[in-house]
């Protein structure tokens, strides 16, 4: 029987069938106009954006007219979450590796080192850590602020680096944030840091050639790169990138121009100090040879309302799994984070063999140089100890080496434990000529404590000092700030 | 205009149309009828199958109902492959790293030792080796023939275990092949072996509850795995399982049933050497922990004609890439196989090094001996030594072990270096106090040749045995066999 014809014997079906009618085309009607509302909704975040002006360095400004970016932003301020080896969480590492202090002894760190923590806090982090009461250039500020970038309009580059750290306390106070990365006008990401640019340059390449996509990750590489402050007085900040990235190629470079960071205080070794180098690293691993960026897992895109936005709440992608690792990884949250774990415990105990090893070492060379050892007899000992702790710190200080490149860090390792057992031997050679009785007693080094007292710390004056600087440089600072009309970052 | 008025306008158009059908038509129909016959040629596999008596022996036999299957699985005869690190090509390992004499000084490995080959060559390989003119126990041949199950059913496999190897020379004459890994009347796969059934029950998992996926790793880890002959008398093949798949967990089961290899003739240890611990180091890997098999990418599908078959020619994926990794990975075959070199030679970089610390430490260990060193002073030593060879055989030894858990072999290589560097260490102690002159002076063992000089070996006379072996009792072995209706593979 057609439609029509049981219409005509039961009437009430056409109304039946017109009222349906009338619904779905009301519903349409809904969904077009979502739709329309949706995109003059992302329309707005074009048409209502208020001019910023050069060198704005107030992230509250350029808030306003990107309010979910600057949410997210602002969320880098939680220090909730701790995973297995790190996170976000401020962990005291030399309390919990204790033997660090000994790896750096007469160098700031064995003073205070912290697991670090998220962007919005990175004033507060370099104002209250103990290494800035040594006398440091400016150069340090370089990867805090966006006021940097306004600061070396002002002053010049290479006069801004030179300048006492402690002469900008009052104009360094916005924490990293959206000048760092964006043009003011057009919100491309821009460098706006020169070493990066300069490094660039040295190596024969335009990094304004750069695509988006590789300046989702160069923007990050500004800072997240190894690095150290060129010429005794200069303090220009320089990458040594000028031979390649492996840790092979930097240590030829610092070997060349015969950079020493600190002579250690108990093997007097000429040593070098690895920053973060993050964005080195990960080219190394299977990740970025897959053309990832940086951004991809710690600024995956998130959605809100109708936009789809970076989300700014820069962080560990283990703290979002769901919105990093599984847009292209179709296992369970708990079997990626394993995965992860699996690479970070392995690289963990290599690295912890290393650190046994070097803290030995160092301990040994001192015995060794008590006992009358001559500078020529040490010479290929200090050597060994250099590139084994430069290998090991490599890795250790790099931010997720361990899993952006598991393998490379641990060829890393596995060399450093070589020349540091090496180091070992010859010293054990020496000790014995010195007529030094072997093993050697061990200092108890079980605390961060005990060893900063066997280091011959005083930590008690340096709280002192620290507490004297917080209690009354910082609101000096903050004043003359607020004077100026900026409002500083977590305080 | 409609179509029919446009016929009628121009009548030539409605025959056009009508040759079109014509011809799609007959398309169509050759469509249906190749369907069909590639249906029924697909059925042809199950319908003119002879049936396959029980313990067959002969690849051929079973060649005759499965010739696609056959005909690959004779492929891996063929030698041509050679990939950067290895392949199927017989490379002399001992020419190309000649501290592997050193490291093997005392045992059977240091004579001869070459790159595997395919299965099908199994049978030749053995017979040719120079590892096998010492007296060997039968269960030498468990893993290199179809005959093995043959002669467990009718000698018992105690019995078979305890055999000299020579006395079954006429009868395990075929290569490995089918009946290891099928079952004769289902063709299913079927565990062939015992040790790997065993090892299973003492772990206290039932080997026939095994899926179908894990058993197309499991007929591999038949023998791809790491073993041992226990008891003196007994020769038992037994895998060192009970306490898990790691390499501490084996090293704990050895030193726990105090098993011992061999003393190694300069250091004196009691060393492990390690076979080729393939299934457990793949289990180490992420290809496994997303559920591959060893046949996965060893044994890809294949088509011939309208028949998806395994292919038999088991050989490295890296000859291979387009019917294995590309199955899953959208890459090119060179940055696939770059990426799988890239993990090589890092593992590799490792794994020389202790190659070389190990040849060192062999080689000082003698010099310690010579001088007078007591058995308690050499203890501690001598147990580093077993400890970091152990670590390093049992990546070395792996077949694919780098790429497998490449990790996983960096980490076991890491403290192989530790742990022979502290050999080392300690020897440096030791000489000194036997009045030693330190370094001790190295021998030349930078060729084969020489190595094999230094540790003592007569080559000569060993290669006349084996020329003598090979012209008379292979020729005798071989009538025998024949007598018998065996064909003898690789002859």
């Amino acid at each position: 029987m057609k439609l029509s014809e049981k219409i005509k014997e039961k009437p009430w079906l056409g109304w039946v069938l017109y009222g349906a009618t009338v619904i779905v085309v009301f519903l349409i009607g809904l969904l077009g106009s979502s739709i329309i509302e949706r995109r003059s909704e992302s329309n707005q975040i074009v048409q209502n954006v208020k001019p910023i002006k050069d060198w704005e360095p107030r992230n509250e400004v350029w808030g306003e007219n990107y309010p979910r970016e600057y949410e997210t932003y602002l969320a880098t301020q939680d220090t909730s979450f701790a995973s297995k080896h790190g996170g976000s969480a401020r962990i005291d590492m030399l309390e919990r590796y204790p033997d660090l202090v000994v790896l750096w002894a007469g160098y700031a760190f064995s003073r205070d080192y912290n697991q670090s923590r998220g962007h919005y806090l990175a004033i507060k982090d370099i104002r209250n850590t103990l290494r800035t009461d040594v006398p440091q250039p400016a150069t340090c500020w370089t990867c805090k602020s966006p006021d940097v970038p306004r600061l070396m309009d002002q002053l010049g580059i290479a006069e801004f680096y030179k300048k006492p750290w402690k002469e900008l306390g009052s104009e360094v106070v916005n924490s990293i944030g959206c000048q760092d990365c964006h043009d003011n006008k057009t919100m491309n990401l821009r460098i706006s840091r020169p070493a990066l640019a300069e490094a660039f340059k040295r190596q024969g390449k335009d990094i304004t050639k750069s695509t988006h996509q590789e300046m989702r990750s160069l923007v990050c590489a500004q800072c997240h790169v190894e690095y150290y402050f060129k010429g005794k007085e200069e303090k220009y900040l320089t990458f040594p990138w000028d031979k390649g990235f492996t840790v092979e190629d930097m240590e030829k470079y610092y070997d060349e121009v015969e950079h020493v960071d600190w002579v250690h205080k108990l093997s007097k070794a000429p040593m070098l100090k690895a920053q973060h180098p993050d964005y080195e690293i990960f080219q190394m691993g299977i990740h970025s040879q897959r053309g990832l960026a940086c951004a991809d897992c710690h600024m995956p895109y998130k959605s809100e309302g109708g936009i789809k936005f970076t989300d700014h709440h820069v962080q560990s992608p283990l703290n979002n799994i769901a919105n990093s690792c599984q847009v292209c990884h179709r296992e369970s949250e708990n079997t990626l984070r394993n995965n992860v774990y699996d690479r970070q415990d392995k690289i963990f105990e290599l690295g912890n063999s290393v650190t046994n090893v070097l803290a030995k070492a160092h301990i040994e060379a001192k015995i060794a140089w008590d006992n009358g050892a001559t500078e020529e007899q040490m010479k290929p000992i200090l050597k060994l100890i250099r590139q084994a702790q430069w290998r090991w710190d490599f890795v250790g200080a790099s931010h997720g080496g361990s899993f952006h490149a598991p393998l490379e860090c641990a060829r890393i390792l596995g060399n450093a434990i070589l020349k540091g057992q090496e180091a070992r031997n010859l010293l054990t050679e020496l000790l014995i000529k010195l007529n030094v009785k072997i093993p050697v007693q061990m200092p108890d080094i079980s605390t961060k404590i005990k060893a900063q007292v066997y280091i011959g710390l005083n930590m008690d004056s340096l709280y002192k000092a620290k507490s004297v600087f917080l209690n009354e440089t910082i609101p000096q600072w903050n004043k003359a700030a607020k004077d100026k009309g900026y409002t500083i970052s977590g305080y």
